[in-house]
């Protein structure tokens, strides 16, 4: 198999720490995304949407999405879990992550897709949507420095995908100027245990 | 346990639909969202999101988020499956749900958000975004009708949960006027197929 990567960007991230968690080593191929080689026709063909990552298997099956390419390696190697322990944990594994990605990751990536020189001329941008998901994202913040004080890690006593997905969110943050507040002591408490972890290098 | 539904919201039918396609039959409790009373205390208390549906497990757990409240029923009651049959298929399935979900129906989503009445005086609404969104969905829903040029249903040739979300998408695009267009026959052809099966009533 193959892992389409890329360097810079925050979803091919997510699966190099995961798999750093799991002790995989995959072939990887980069992607330079600052010059759209994943718009190019032969990335397209792979992922109509253009995402990166993508893992390509070795009877040319392609996975795109990055929580489905890191379900194919819990699927096929469970230890360490990433994902959740039986179907109560499983369940609420996933909405943990899914909190994590679409109401803190998510509103980041919104800001900066909405506000950054970055995307200017490559998507339709609208900042005033950028500052209310910049608001939205601080606000998810706050909560989540709430959630900590209850528990070591995102969705339980275990490290697990939700840790990963808001790990990197936060680090890719920096770009728009978002990320922990002085006050948010479990916050903090939390990302100097995650981003202390040896995957986090991934 | 229970399933906090609300009728007229699109992610409760998500769940509904999965449960009648499982013939699972679970109580419920009506949350009325035109009333906000997804915003009152005792219901954020249970999922500070305010989301809709969550369900309450006999311990007091509560799972938020339709796509791990369907994990959950898939892993106690993996027949008939609806979210894949083994690790590549399971990861397939993931990343056609997770296209349904993130490439269609967010964006008919963000449009109603953001250009509809329902949502005036909620959220700060920013239209411009609403038409984005609008286009990138009309957009999408093309891209879905080439690749049902190839196969069955959304994720193979087997019905899945890709196919509801796509399916509540689609329904629920009406409100803003995104649809299918008459010259998209294979998604019209899936349409009908999916549609008439006897969980779309749920």
């Amino acid at each position: 198999m193959k892992l389409y990567d890329s360097a810079m960007a925050p979803n091919p991230r997510r699966v190099r720490v995961f798999l750093a968690e799991k002790g995989i080593s995959v072939p990887t191929i980069q992607v330079d995304i600052g010059k759209a080689e994943n718009r190019q026709p032969a990335y397209l063909a792979k992922n109509p949407m253009g995402g990166v990552p993508i893992l390509e298997l070795d009877d040319g099956t392609v996975i795109a999405e990055t929580v489905a390419i890191c379900r194919y390696f819990e699927e096929i190697q469970p230890k360490p879990p990433l994902m959740g322990t039986d179907a109560r944990d499983r369940a609420i594994v996933e909405m943990w992550q899914r909190r994590m990605e679409l109401e803190v990751a998510m509103p980041i990536m919104q800001t900066f897709r909405n506000t950054h020189a970055f995307f200017k001329g490559r998507i339709p941008q609208v900042p005033e949507y950028g500052e209310v998901c910049r608001a939205a994202a601080t606000r998810r913040l706050e909560w989540v420095d709430g959630e900590l004080a209850q528990r070591e890690f995102i969705a339980g006593p275990r490290f697990t995908i939700a840790d990963i997905t808001l790990l990197i969110g936060i680090d890719f943050g920096r770009v728009v100027k978002i990320g922990i507040q002085p006050e948010q002591k479990n916050l903090a408490r939390w990302y100097e245990t995650v981003s202390s972890r040896p995957s986090a290098k991934a």
